[in-house]
C-alpha cells in the first residue's frame, strides 16, 4: 500500500447533526477527522480519516509548552444545486507551508492535502448544512508531538483536519460592527511570528479583545507593533477603507497576515476597475480623511465573516462614524459576490471554487 | 473530602531510571504528575497525584489552535547530606500568575500550588539524581481544554506538573558559548507576550535559533522589537555585562522576562556591593565600550544553565571576543555561589531554598 493512500475507518456510532439555527461557530464537529504523521524516518506518513476522537499527546509535548503549531480555516458550501465546494483551498495550503516555514516545521505536499481534505468533506458531506449563510468550516492543523522540554522544533507532528457546521455569521444581513483602536496590546510585529496563522499570535490578542468587549466594542483594530501608528488589521481579519473613492489596505510587512479574503477582495476591486491600492496608511491620516469627510467606508475581511462593515471606529477618545453607521455599497458587493461565488448563485470569474461533490 | 486535598494514585509500574550521565535535559520524565481541573463553577479543583499518562484532549482544544497557555521552570536539588530542596518557588508562582492575567487564564493559589510540587516531589524523591551538577526539573503549565474554534478564552483548563531528571548542564565545568546578535527576527515587543512565559514567544524563537545554529553559534541575543538597537535577552536567558566594573542588565520594559535568577543575581551583586544597574543598553553603546576594552564580562542567566558565560558576541559581520574567551570572575562567583545555595553547600541568607525533604 504506498504511503499516500488514505486508510478510512469509518465512524459506526454518528452523532445527531444540530439543527441549523442552533450551530453558532466552532462549537460542533463532524464525525470524521483526518491525521497524518511525521517523523524524521519516513516524513509524513499514514494518513488515515477515522472517527473524530480525542488526541492522545505525552505532557512533554511541545505544543503544549513552545507553541510550534500552525493552522488553516477555509470552508466547504453547499450550493442551491447540492453541490458542495470549496473556495480556493490553493491559497490555505500554500499559506499552510509559509506558516510551516516560520514554524520550523515540516513542509506538507499541497497537492495532497487539498485531496485529503476533499475526501473528508466527502466523506462528512451530510454535515454542510444547507440554510441560507451555513457552512461547513475546515480546520487543517500541524501540532508538535515529541514529548522534549529543550527549546527546538520537535521530531515529530501531526497534521489533523477536523470539521465543523457553523452558521450564518450575520443573522439578519450584513451588518456593521463597532471597533476600537488599541494602543496598549500589540498583536504581531515585523520579524516575529504575525505573517504565519500560528497559535502565538492568537494568544496575544485575548487580553486586548476581552478588555474593548467589557466596553461594547465587537474587535480590536491593531496598529503596528513598532510605531503604534500604522494600521495593521481588525481582529483576526485584514481592513479596508474606501477614501474619496479609492480603496486602501495596509500593505503586507511581515506582520500582517496575508489574507485569502483580502487577496479576493483586492482581485475581485482590479476585476471591477474600481481602484485598489495597497499602503502604508496611518491613524493619524485616517481621521484626517474622516475630518474631511473622505472616509466613504471601512470593512474587514475574513473567512469567518467574508466581509465585516465598520460602522464606528473608536481612537483615542474621538469616535469616527463611518457611512452614517450603515453598511457601504462596496462593502456590501464584494459581499454578496463573494458569497454568491461561494454558494455557486454567482459566475466564478477566476475559477476560485473547487468542486467536492458534482 | 476537601476540595483541596490531592488524591492520590500509585504508579503500580515504575519505570527503570535513567543513569545520570544520560541524563541531559528533559527527554526523561518520572513516574507521576500533578493535574488539577478548572472550570467556571468550580474553580480550580480535582488536584490529583496520578501515573504519568497521556494528555486526552478534543482535537478541537484551544490550546491546540490559539495556543493560550503558560508554563514555569523551576529545579530540585539534592544536597550532600540527602536533603532535597526547591530553589525560589514563590517567585515562580507568582511569575505563573502574572502570566495568567496576560493570557486571560484563571490565577492558581500559589500557596497551594507549591504545596502540590512539593507532595509531588516528595512522592517521586527517588528520581532526584546525586551526581554533581544533575537535578530535577519542574515543568508546572497550564493549557486551555475547552473544544472551540472561536478566538476566546477557553472555559476549562488543566494545571499539570511534571518532572524531569537532567544533567549537568556543564559536563567540564562552566564554559563560555558563542551568541549571534539576532538583526532579522524578533522575540517579543512591547505589548505583546514577552513578559509573560508563554508557547508563542518560544514558538517565534525557533527559526532565529535554527539559523544561528548552522553558523555554529549556540544562542541568539535579542534585540528590542520596535528599534532592533537594544539589548533584551540572550536564547531563553537574562543577559548581564560588566562594564568598568559595574555590571548593567537590560531593564524590564514589558517584552523582556523577569527571570527568577535574573532576580537572584541582582540581589547577590548588591549584598557583595558590587555595582549593578538595570537600564536600557544599545549594541552600539556594548560595541564602543567594547572598543575600549571596559566590556569586561557578559553573561546569561536562566534555570537551566545558571549562569552561562558568553565568550563571543557576533554582531554585523564584527566579532567580539569577551574576556579573552574565558570565564569572567564575577560569572563564576555568581555560579559558584548559586549553585552552592541551590545544593544546599553555601549558606542561604536570603532563605531562597524551600526544603521539600528533611
Amino acid at each position: 500500500m504506498s504511503e499516500y493512500t488514505i486508510t478510512y475507518i469509518k465512524n459506526e456510532k454518528p452523532k445527531e447533526k444540530p439543527k441549523s439555527d442552533q450551530l453558532s461557530f466552532g462549537k460542533y464537529f463532524t464525525d470524521h477527522m483526518f491525521i497524518q504523521d511525521y517523523n524524521a524516518d519516513k516524513g509524513w506518513h499514514n494518513p488515515r480519516i477515522v472517527p473524530y476522537q480525542p488526541l492522545v499527546l505525552d505532557p512533554a509535548a511541545i505544543v503544549f509548552h513552545y507553541g510550534q503549531t500552525v493552522f488553516e480555516g477555509l470552508k466547504a458550501y453547499r450550493t442551491k444545486r447540492d453541490k458542495i465546494q470549496l473556495f480556493r483551498p490553493d491559497k490555505n495550503m500554500e499559506r499552510l507551508n509559509r506558516s510551516n516555514d516560520r514554524l520550523c516545521i515540516p513542509r506538507i505536499d499541497e497537492e495532497y492535502a487539498i485531496d485529503a481534505i476533499k475526501h473528508l468533506v466527502h466523506i462528512d458531506q451530510d454535515w454542510v448544512p444547507d440554510a441560507p449563510g451555513t457552512s461547513l468550516y475546515i480546520r487543517p492543523f500541524i501540532i508538535s508531538t515529541e514529548p522534549y522540554l529543550g527549546v527546538a522544533p520537535s521530531a515529530t507532528y501531526q497534521f489533523i483536519v477536523i470539521l465543523s457546521p457553523v452558521g450564518a455569521y450575520y443573522e439578519e444581513g450584513i451588518n456593521p460592527v463597532k471597533i476600537a483602536v488599541e494602543n496598549q496590546f500589540v498583536r504581531a510585529v515585523k520579524g516575529g511570528t504575525g505573517e504565519a496563522k500560528t497559535a502565538g499570535n492568537y494568544a496575544s490578542s485575548l487580553k486586548a479583545q476581552e478588555q474593548v468587549a467589557d466596553e461594547g466594542y465587537a474587535q480590536v483594530l491593531w496598529l503596528d507593533g513598532v510605531e503604534k501608528k500604522y494600521i495593521e488589521e481588525v481582529g483576526s481579519m485584514n481592513v479596508f477603507f474606501k477614501i474619496n473613492g479609492e480603496v486602501v489596505t495596509p500593505a503586507l510587512n511581515g506582520s500582517i497576515l496575508e489574507g485569502v479574503t483580502r487577496n479576493s477582495v483586492i482581485q475581485l476591486l482590479e476585476y471591477w476597475e474600481i481602484p485598489v491600492v495597497e499602503r502604508k496608511i496611518s491613524m493619524e491620516e485616517l481621521y484626517e480623511h474622516y475630518q474631511n469627510g473622505e472616509l466613504e467606508e471601512a470593512f474587514g475581511s475574513g473567512t469567518a465573516a467574508v466581509i465585516s462593515p465598520v460602522g464606528e471606529l473608536a481612537w483615542e477618545g474621538k469616535k469616527m462614524e463611518i457611512n452614517n453607521g450603515k453598511t457601504g455599497e462596496i462593502a456590501k458587493r464584494l459581499y454578496d459576490t463573494l458569497t454568491g461565488i461561494q454558494y455557486g448563485s454567482e459566475k466564478d470569474p477566476f475559477n476560485w471554487t473547487v468542486k467536492v461533490k458534482y
